[in-house]
């Protein structure tokens, strides 16, 4: 070890006491290239203030894993394997958090929780200096076994800095879960992780903070179109002639990414528009059942390439975008809460939280998003098709 | 006009109204290429929340000068003149704020609040369109005339913004001033602007914010020494046979920059240590009085050859950076209160005031840094030399 | 007048600015008696932080209506009116707010919203030199006609304060309401106070904050058995033979009411029990489904009575009290929210809402405590009652 | 132990844990009594929301004192002492904490920190019970010997916790002290409690918050006139022929002293102004270099008497409040920090803390009050007197 006990200001929790185990792996290359990973990726043209990374959350992510270690009794290697997966449950996030990852997992084969391939080199130093697997941590990142549950579950401790965290940053008031309480009524019944007895309250109010924050924030429409954008950028500029590869993609920072795009003659028009925030407007934005039936089968990129088609000369294909959102996971509904002595899951228990899937459903949109000049002609044209 | 009023929501302010005017100056480039300049350097290597950007901070001051203009009467087209100046005033920022201005401004020979030449184009445009002169808008951004004291001055509103933005990213409790009570008590006496009657506790509480978020934040050891590397590197870099333009330098974002820092053979190592914080140390840190007098006044860079020259062949010359920091410009000092309905400087009816200046040359520190392995012979061979 | 415009600080709303004429009303006694009334009653005994009181709640009540009526345009008496109303709504309660009402409203036979017979004396004084009429006040605070929506309503300003003032000052952070959001969104359809288009999420938020609040603060079980013992132990005082009439309890602050339970024998032990915290315990606490069909309709009197009698001579016919709990009126699912161009109520959009009633359903329970002593006893006791 | 472990919601400090012998000490008569004891006594006057009480305040202190036992490693019977006398130390308060504690230590013989005598009945039963000497807890609370030092000193845990929640409460931003990182950096060295190296800074801005809040808050003109109403009352009800002895209103909460100042002939008059906030107003405001030789060597009594008298008879003697305030201890300039490994006093390390003496002089202020009517004529006559 190199490093020695350090305490960090967080404006979340206050201090983050980290020791030297963790300052070690906090100093490699993996974890301090999150500081230039935006937490919420282009969020922050809807939240002028939110600029938070995936570095300070991973932070804060360790802080409540060691907050739920102490009180669950957690020691020896077991202890450290979780706090490892904690900090370094992010280092497969592609730059700008979700909002590329689908296309660069679609070409790299591989999820932003499949991280056995990045724990090398400085990291899987540390961690054997420690006695810790990094294969058992890639395992505790992929949720699997008693702990993994604590790193990513229906109760992991990833959602409860998130929420409060984003609503930090943001200024929106809805995140504002209690999480202090959340960690310390963890417990395990058959070495399922549950919340104790007297908590569905407790577990409701998760859940609902991130139905709330799921409309106003994570799929506000401007953070999806420009989502869209910047995803199709990157595909184009992966699928370019002197394009980036798809796995360089993936490591890249912010700030590579975001020049990368700038530089290339395919993306560089988009990559204008994003930081004019010049972004392109709803065409469509309809809800599932004033879709054709056809529509959510078809391939999006044949969808546009019809659409574009149809809207004339003036509209290139590349202009037009279809976006199917998928829908939330709501993990939470399943999460597992003592009532009355008896393990239960959640939305057995409440029906508030079963009302909350159809509620999500109800607020699914299907968008299409063009140049604002063009906006009149693709919708007319997407008349037809979607 | 082409937009139309907005509400955006922010974390210090909650609510921020702007019309289609300020909304009309906000879509131009040179404003949003101020989401990509952060707010304070290299600091969020110190505070890794300190990731808020020029961008949200200059809506913030905006929103403090249209408070202050309501309390004050001002309407018509000076109104609208103080309306762009707060909101324009941080255009002319390098990337990286403060971190590289004094190297940049060296090379085109234009301070960060000499914005003429940037309020051309797309600004220009919209001002115009609204009958706002861009000279004047300039000449308010240098702090001159009746209203130029609200954006910048001794009471202006820029500062009443940024100390509580600044707590509020950083989690550092010190700064959180009564912004709310400042903005209301500001009048004019003998075209001075002034705080009124009872406001000298006020005005302290303003300074001392001040005083305490210095040492705790912007002069922070570790916020100094990335900043001396950063500046050095992009000095380097202006310099290089391949370099780029120093004019180039001053419209970057932070993305650019980092990304020409990275790619460019003489800065590379530079960036790639800031990158994954493997970070100078100091060699040499002390008060102006254990210092020899002819140190301050001459050239850090013949001191850094110096130095470099006796530490031997194992150090090379640019791994030796001397920091001669500036002493803080305690603007607030000579803020004009009313007491007893007379208006007096405020370091005249404030014996606390008056101290805080011997207390912030008493935290002056003059620093030599240098790579880890290289400290001990850099304090040796500095020893003969500063 | 006599006042001249004052700011008030205030934790939640900042800087809460009065002019003479709210000063003046201020200044009232009976104004100035709601700093001596918390508004939390005995909550207090389970979050030790909630001792805020009916004034300052009036005062931010005031400052919201203000902010509406500005955002709204409207002027003249009509805006002296309602910002009257919004200052005086509270006068008519009870001590200890909501905990006493029911018991003084029955004896007394006026709502704590019939005000008309305290807007006398000083109260109207003022009013009427401001040529503001104490009838037209009274109408407004019983939430009559176009701006009585503001005042007392599905979505008055009162409920935007309370749920932000009371997560403040307990700590629990569900009731966090973007309340500066909702007021600048109200507007007018018909005749109807209404939220403009896009806010029915906002409007679900609001009614999730409440349904939060409800189960962790305001029905707490602590909270709902303390209140049971001081309703009780007033009506005793009431009744008792040297005891004090429900009008004059009915303008006693908690200091008054509090030392003339402590001093009278009839109420003296149930005083010093809620004194120092020796409260009575649940015997029962039981879902509707689980109670037989007459207890609902049977008065609790004679039912707390054949208890008492079936428990035996160890348990006093008053250490027995049954609490039938009066469901929410969750006003706030009539709502009016402009949809895609139409007025509609909130529960017809959102099945978030309609799920609500039932939650509340399932989360109501009847209970039956007793000194912890009798429990045992009680509980048998009342097995074959209730 | 009757109590099992518990966790309450504070709003400072989130959630404090309380285990069974805290418990048990915190359902004893005393320690509930404080509940109705508000810490700011008639500060609520000028800061309408400052109706914090006494008991969350001691769970404050509780908690960080709990934290510092934790970083220094104390266990055993001294854990508990100290956890017992931070819990415990208010219990001495008079009703409205210091505001009428002179005129009761004068009657009474006792400090409000002399608390040997109120650590007898149940408080001492569960002292005893875990095997915790009273006298032991007695003599902390006085802040004697090692441990005594974190109970009652320079840089004791009581102003940490007081500080944060007197602004939490009043809405004042100047009391936002970093107490976390306070009680991390706690020391012994030589016996002496210090805070580490590294903490100038630290120590500083602790008595600069103290320094901010005490002309804001704690010595706010109103809140002086109210407590000299208040404290004068006092005293005439203790001295009145059908009065309350003055050991029986030590032990009396808010409410009593209210109630019986209220119903007492003597002093209802002032009872009633302060129930209607109808205060003195300052007839003299005079600096320590305006006043006579000879006035603050006067006996008070006997300036208001011929003050009264100098102002004829529509002055009643009562109806003249001479105030002669304390100038704050400034304890914490006394507070121990290492500075280069060596121990030094803060004031002997910073020139800003030597300041802040002569600050607090020049703020100082004498004052005589007088109902609003006779203000001319007592301004006349203290001419002569002071």
């Amino acid at each position: 070890m190199t490093n020695t006990d350090k305490t960090i200001k967080d404006p979340v929790h206050d201090h983050i006491h980290v020791d030297g185990f963790a300052l070690d792996l906090l100093d490699t290359p993996e974890m301090q290239r999150l500081r230039h990973v935006r937490q919420l990726g282009t969020a922050y043209l809807v939240y002028p203030s939110a600029n938070h990374t995936r570095f300070e959350h991973s932070l804060g992510v360790y802080h409540l894993a060691v907050r739920a270690l102490d009180n669950l009794g957690v020691t020896g290697v077991e202890r450290d394997e979780v706090r490892a997966a904690a900090l370094l449950h992010d280092v497969g996030h592609t730059p700008f958090s979700h909002n590329i990852e689908d296309i660069v997992e679609e070409h790299v084969g591989k999820r932003h929780d499949e991280v056995d391939d990045l724990l090398d080199g400085e990291v899987a130093r540390v961690l054997e200096e420690r006695g810790v697997s990094p294969d058992r941590v890639a395992s505790l990142v992929r949720g699997e076994g008693r702990y993994g549950q604590l790193v990513s579950g229906a109760l992991d401790v990833d959602r409860m800095d998130y929420l409060v965290r984003d609503a930090h940053h943001t200024g929106v008031p809805y995140g504002t879960i209690d999480s202090g309480r959340l960690v310390l009524e963890l417990g395990y019944v058959d070495g399922e992780l549950v919340l104790g007895e007297g908590n569905v309250q407790t577990a409701e109010a998760l859940l609902l903070a991130r139905s709330l924050m799921h409309p106003t924030v994570y799929s506000h429409h401007v953070a999806r179109i420009s989502t869209a954008m910047l995803e199709r950028a990157t595909q184009r500029l992966i699928e370019a002639d002197n394009g980036v590869d798809a796995s360089e993609v993936r490591r890249m920072d912010d700030h590579e990414l975001t020049v990368a795009l700038r530089e290339n003659d395919v993306t560089r028009e988009t990559a204008e528009r994003l930081a004019e925030r010049r972004l392109y407007k709803r065409a469509v934005w309809k809800p599932r059942d004033e879709l054709r039936d056809s529509t959510l089968d078809a391939d999006p990129r044949e969808l546009e390439a019809e659409i574009a088609e149809r809207a004339g000369d003036s509209v290139e294909p590349h202009e037009v975008i279809v976006d199917v959102s998928k829908p939330p996971v709501m993990a939470e509904t399943e999460a597992r809460v003592v009532v009355d002595g008896e393990k239960r899951m959640l939305e057995d228990v409440s029906s508030l939280v079963r009302t909350l899937r159809r509620v999500h459903e109800e607020q699914w949109r299907f968008g299409v998003y063009t140049p604002e000049e063009s906006v009149e002609e693709v919708v007319d044209s997407a008349e037809g098709v979607v």
